[in-house]
């Protein structure tokens, strides 16, 4: 990022740390948005989760609410996309057993992003979080699963579930659940995307069927997240600084107000 | 909104025809976004519809996508807060003759605004709408129902269907369908709003349940659009051009990159 944005490039990056660099390592993140700013340049991690589902998308649906109390999405995800390096992060194909000893050591994490899009909301609306909670659970095989990147024995894990709760002044301010595994719908799952927004007095949820696509889903939010980093202000910036990541069929005519309507 | 700019304000306008004023008076547009961009001001129309629904998440969705080809939004919508004036502009309360004589004559024009939430997305996507089709239904009264504003007897029209497709490149593009009601639950209906965008091999649905209400949230909308609309660059902007209108629960701490989640 440092090379590039020293070479007057505006960047994009697909890490989930990227999505909220200064929750990870605020110098390192102050540096570079200090370096950006130098060079007129626009940072921003962009993706799906995070990038859209967990913060882009809630922080739009937030635009018709005036008191909301409570955020809760939940997504339910084919991950079979995902090559064995990064399901082996995921806490898939390994026992029981070492799904636990690889969760205490830190090799295994499930999903990770959902700190950095809660952060973003939060820094968005101006609270505060106190802590993030966080529970994972394996999902285990039943049947032999037989990927093109692993082979997956019965009683091995195929998938998991994870919780995260955002504390905001002592109580719960936003869950984030994901239950990601590689066989979503032989094991009963179907792909779905769902937030709720629980106000003073009411409730809206925002269901997407099928849920956005793990692999697909976050090259389109890069792809069409070119022209809004390029028009963006300088500096190492969140989703909720930018207008939507819409895809466009014309960049070269976007933009040209019509008056034939 | 002259007289605003020129005295030096932003603005925003809740009324539907500011959204896309250049389908409306195209010249107007130009000379009010001239005179914005001479005063360091920005105009935005902002509201659920148009300003949310059709266009502000259409867009957002369109993030994920790489390929759309069809893009449908289906709105099933309460109408009962509407005062007398507007019900009437929607067409509520008639005999269906008079109902058919005010659309003829333009006196009923249902719930407005559709075209300016395509040409909202059009122009963002770089498209060319060749024209809109429309087309609007009343719906009967089987049984009086008594408002606060207006009495409707047994026969005479108590809500509306509409159907607006808009044509590009000689095919449809996107509709938009819309369902008002002044006893919508009475008369067997769901508050929702769905969007569904087709792709090459895929095809998504969004379901808002409820649906947005149309006074709650345009309110929300317009209110949480002063920090975005205070932020943005000058001239007549649309939705398309600005972050998300999120609802900030503490705007002077908005924005302060945390490093402690």
């Amino acid at each position: 990022v440092r090379t590039a944005v020293s070479a007057g490039s505006n960047v994009i990056v697909s890490a989930e740390e990227s999505a909220y660099p200064w929750a990870v390592d605020d110098a390192y993140a102050r540096d570079i948005d200090t370096l950006a700013r130098q060079f007129g340049v626009t940072v921003v991690g962009a993706g799906v989760n995070p990038g859209f589902i967990v913060d882009a998308l809630v922080l739009t649906l937030l635009g018709t609410t005036s008191s909301p109390t409570a955020l809760d999405v939940s997504r339910t995800v084919d991950i079979s996309g995902f090559g064995a390096v990064v399901l082996g992060r995921l806490g898939v194909g390994v026992s029981p057993d070492e799904f636990a000893a690889g969760v205490s050591g830190g090799q295994i994490l499930g999903h990770a992003g959902f700190p950095q899009s809660m952060a973003i909301v939060a820094d968005a609306q101006g609270l505060h979080i106190d802590r993030i909670d966080r529970r994972i659970d394996p999902i285990i095989a039943t049947a032999p699963i037989d990927l093109r990147q692993m082979q997956i024995r019965s009683g091995d894990t195929a998938g998991v579930r994870q919780t995260y709760t955002a504390i905001v002044a002592g109580s719960p301010w936003f869950t984030a659940k994901f239950l990601g595994h590689v066989d979503l719908t032989g094991a009963g799952f179907e792909p779905r995307d769902e937030i709720t927004l629980t106000g003073e007095a009411s409730q809206m949820t925002c269901v997407l069927a099928p849920g956005i696509g793990a692999q697909a889903g976050s090259a389109a939010m890069v792809a069409n997240s070119v022209d809004r980093v390029i028009a963006a202000s300088p500096g190492w910036l969140t989703v909720a600084d930018l207008p939507p990541a819409f895809f466009s069929a014309d960049p070269a005519t976007a933009g040209h107000r019509q008056a034939t309507v």
